[in-house]
């Protein structure tokens, strides 16, 4: 099996939401991973929805130039109240989304039930035991942690995909031997 | 008051959706409008939603970059059947919205019950009678618009967005005297 533990590979989670975006970025290399920056936008001091479109796709745009992530992993709920509030998300989802793909950058969505489980074995965590869980996973002093909650989402998000499908190819735990011949059937000889 | 019905304006609409967008742009004049061009993006033929929505930016951008609008209209549905869908449709909105921001060009939204009644004074038209009515407006070739037809409604949100708002200053009809007072109330003297 190729060793690829040296590669180091940049995710970068976003949870984009009508109000307030948070991001995230974190830099694995074998099963290390470790947080390079997280903040949040918040949206809503711009009064019009237009506006909040535009920082969503300039902002995105400007993290993908600055830090040049490998792949995006954005928190996307599929479920909602109502289908008003589903549209404005929508809308603020698929800004995000374009902005990484008009940069060529592979996106990937998790439900939040599926990060939080990720994360703490949990679906129904609370976001504090998230935030706790990612601050000592990724060593970020508590500080940070507590000045920046809304931005764990979105770390979340990052963390969630490095775990899933962001480790290099040697580091794939598989399951079962089933699971390991499914994944390598090439590297099978009867 | 300053008479700018010489004033040109282009007028693009747009029917953002996740298998079909329509496109759409006029040329008005005064109390005149004529149909420039209309078209229609088949979304469905590529499998990746995430293509599809990069298809929608791409392609919205190049319209603006070539024909230089200066407004935009969008035909956004509030409601649908359910939450999926709107989000979906959300994003593709989002998408669109986001084409013409940041080109700096304003955008307007109109509901397809609004569309409706601006062109043929039922909100319950079918397609055909919102075709039938633009084709004669607009002194579009038949052929053409059999053709187009799934173009039809960002045509519409265009022609209705110049019904409504896109007319030039002297050719704004006030429904009362209270109405033009509170439109033009730097120009009472009292």
């Amino acid at each position: 099996m190729r060793n690829t533990s040296n590669v180091e590979k940049i995710i970068l989670g976003i949870d984009p939401g009508t109000n307030l975006m948070g991001y995230g970025l974190i830099k694995v290399k074998g099963n290390k991973a470790e947080m390079i920056m997280m903040g949040v936008i918040e949206l809503s001091k711009y009064d019009s929805h237009y506006l909040r479109l535009g920082k969503i796709f300039t902002r995105v745009t400007s993290i993908i130039e600055e830090y040049k992530p490998d792949e995006m992993a954005i928190e996307a709920p599929f479920f909602g109240k109502n289908v008003q509030s589903m549209l404005k998300l929508g809308r603020a989802q698929g800004v995000a989304i374009t902005a990484a793909i008009m940069r060529d950058i592979p996106v990937h969505e998790y439900e939040p039930r599926k990060i939080k489980i990720a994360i703490t074995g949990n679906g129904n965590a609370s976001k504090e035991q998230v935030a706790g869980m990612l601050q000592r996973m990724l060593h970020i002093p508590k500080d940070d942690m507590d000045i920046q909650l809304d931005a764990t989402d979105a770390l979340g998000a990052a963390y969630c995909h490095f775990i899933q499908y962001g480790k290099p190819e040697s580091e794939i735990k598989f399951s079962s031997w089933k699971d390991f011949v499914n994944k390598n059937s090439d590297k099978i000889h009867i």
